[in-house]
């Protein structure tokens, strides 16, 4: 704490008096849970910031590797992070505490909550999505159990926007705007050799939600352009299907850009292209072979050439693409969830509400975690419109998630001779 | 023609007298061939830009899908696109005209020279790597043969860099700045979450040079940075090597981050991961699967959970991530190719000379496609230093044409809490 020498101010000794009657409140931990986004990084520093600016805590910590570290006794103290390293932390994409899937038993449960009392641990803020806000959950509803003062706050991240009772989740405005450019860059490529290669697939994540697929249709602006095919999660795709789509855009364009989630499945509900799939500790599949099966059907049934992109990792780390809105909320829900814990309540998880699309506004509220724990917000189907379009509803919701800045514009040869 | 009316100067009637007595040369016929560029379509702009303002020309025409649409008639006039056509056309990755990879005949070659004739087709520039400077080269030799006048000359487009004589070629700089960033990108995800996924491979493109892939290494600051190994085409790689090279750095770091040309060979000479491979028309394999195929080998012979990223296309596409010196650059070889054309020579590249480093500059020569055509220029194997890093020879070399804004800068907690 800086003190002022020389020139005595009212204003300081307000100040001196105001940090005297004010109780602190132990320490507040805080971690990154679940896969990481170019964006999660903010919500951290936005909860350090605010933690700071706040005076009314001990210390900052942050746990490694999340619940599974925090479990091994993994803890660092974050309280003296400059401003200046606050501003780089939330400019670096992925998670600088590093995260874990670990699924928690009752017993890490309760040897967290015993760790939680042992360092006078009373705020506990977790960045995760779904699994993440169970987490915290149960956290909170075992120490109210037994009598523990503790803050657990969930603070929303996915990119696969599909945390329930939220507008969007911080991680998918910036995942979206990637999906966007990469399916006008992919198409670039296709189009600049259609005779060559007229088959493209971009795969993308999404686990069982459509949302960042359709992202994808964002791009799209007149008909001939890409996509000319969204596959989204919650559709099942037969390879019949599959071929007569790509058969019938080909006649049409003579070229087919095709954006596929990694997690399609087939009409029987098994992933569509399974190479021996494996699950994560949450039991979701871990699959990685979609697009590169898509393309084999593709030119053995149909003796078309086909190739894919599958960014991967990058789709969810790149800041060269990251959205100015998502950024700024990400910092704005860690906030928030600092003033939520200062309040008092806890076992709830900040939303985002929109205020308004033009210009675009919207500001943070909480809602109770057992609306959200272990529950998943699927695309409303009426967002996808056919061949590769999207309906004004999912523009008119996502558009501005995307950031103010247009996507680019890239004409083709005909729009400049005309 | 735009004529002065009204105000009559000295300088109008120089021009109008320059314009009166230089001999135009026929038309001027542009295409662009192989694969796609961020940069190809600013060599492009270049060319018509270029072309325009000398005024030395009855027309500028362009072919679609290179010479293999030529051959079909498929010519597309260019002479009046705007100067803000032309902007958006430089700023457009792809190749606007299209392009191919057809493989000229002896008789191909002989009906282009017949519709050159019937044309007056006077100049041809051709947008293209190797194989393109070849089909260039077999024009001017034939057209010298037969007396043709017939300026042609290959203009160098290859993200691939392995054209000779040039110092390096448009298109490098941009993949160059793409594969360096996305190794960094990739590299937060895998240090998010080093227990749950430690081994990461990073698939990029570069046929038989290991110049795209060695650009991985710029992103390499500290020792324990990505990449921590680097697989070009010119080495062969056996599985036991890469199982070693995975274990020695997973044994020092904990995880792994991985860069690898898609062409990488094993030490018979086949390619690694050998997933059915098809030839080009030019003979060189198609590959798809060396990423999947390291991580399957990894996974089963060492269980580390280990997963890909094949941004496939979209590293050369990426306007996100496009090198300024190399967009400008590309569109200073077209210019040269037409002011070179105009001097009455052919059958010659341009080439890019360095100037300095320190600031970085250059300026454009040319060359004999007898030294160019169907030469590769491989990589130094001296510019590779051990796992995954990069010398000063090749920093010194590759950085500059980067463009000069640096690469991020991720910092790591540890040295934010310092």
């Amino acid at each position: 704490m800086k003190t002022c020498r020389g020139h005595f101010s009212i204003g300081a000794a307000v100040t001196a008096l105001v940090i005297a009657f004010q109780v602190k409140k132990g320490k507040l931990l805080v971690g990154q849970a679940g896969g990481a986004t170019a964006v999660i990084n903010s919500s951290l520093a936005g909860v350090i910031s605010e933690a700071q600016s706040s005076g009314a805590f001990d210390a900052i910590w942050g746990m490694r590797r999340a619940a599974e570290g925090a479990l091994q006794g993994d803890l660092v103290d974050l309280t003296g992070i400059s401003p200046a390293g606050l501003a780089a932390l939330a400019a670096t994409p992925g998670a600088a505490l590093t995260s874990s899937r670990h699924k928690l038993s009752d017993d890490d449960v309760e040897r967290l909550l015993d760790l939680f009392r042992k360092y006078d641990i009373r705020a506990f803020l977790y960045i995760g999505g779904n699994d993440s806000a169970d987490t915290v959950h149960r956290l909170a509803r075992m120490a109210a159990y037994g009598g523990q003062e503790l803050a657990a706050i969930a603070v929303p991240k996915t990119i696969d926007n599909d945390l329930p009772e939220t507008d969007h989740s911080p991680g998918y405005g910036s995942i979206a705007r990637y999906v966007a450019i990469a399916t006008m860059d992919s198409a670039q490529d296709t189009e600049s050799m259609p005779t060559m290669y007229p088959v493209k697939f971009l795969e993308v994540m999404g686990r069982d939600a459509g949302w960042v697929a359709a992202a994808a249709g964002l791009a799209k602006r007149q008909e001939e352009d890409a996509p000319h095919l969204i596959y989204t999660p919650e559709i099942r795709l037969s390879r019949e299907r599959l071929l007569a789509d790509v058969e019938r855009v080909y006649q049409m364009y003579g070229r087919v850009v095709a954006v596929t989630a990694e997690t399609v499945r087939d009409e029987s509900g098994h992933p569509f292209a399974d190479t021996g799939a494996e699950l994560d500790a949450f039991g979701h599949p871990l699959l990685r072979g979609t697009a590169a099966g898509m393309c084999r059907l593709v030119q053995s049934e149909m003796g078309l050439r086909s190739r894919f992109d599958k960014p991967g990792s990058l789709q969810r780390m790149s800041m060269a693409h990251v959205s100015p809105v998502d950024l700024t909320e990400a910092a704005e829900v860690g906030r928030a969830a600092v003033r939520l814990a200062l309040s008092g309540a806890g076992d709830r998880m900040i939303t985002i509400v929109r205020d308004s699309n033009q210009p675009y506004a919207s500001h943070t509220e909480d809602v109770e975690l057992h609306l959200v724990a272990n529950r998943q917000r699927l695309m409303p189907l009426d967002y996808l419109g056919s061949d590769g379009s999207v309906t004004d509803a999912f523009r008119e919701y996502a558009m501005p998630l995307l950031g103010p800045e247009p996507l680019p514009r890239y004409p083709r040869l005909d729009d400049l001779l005309s």
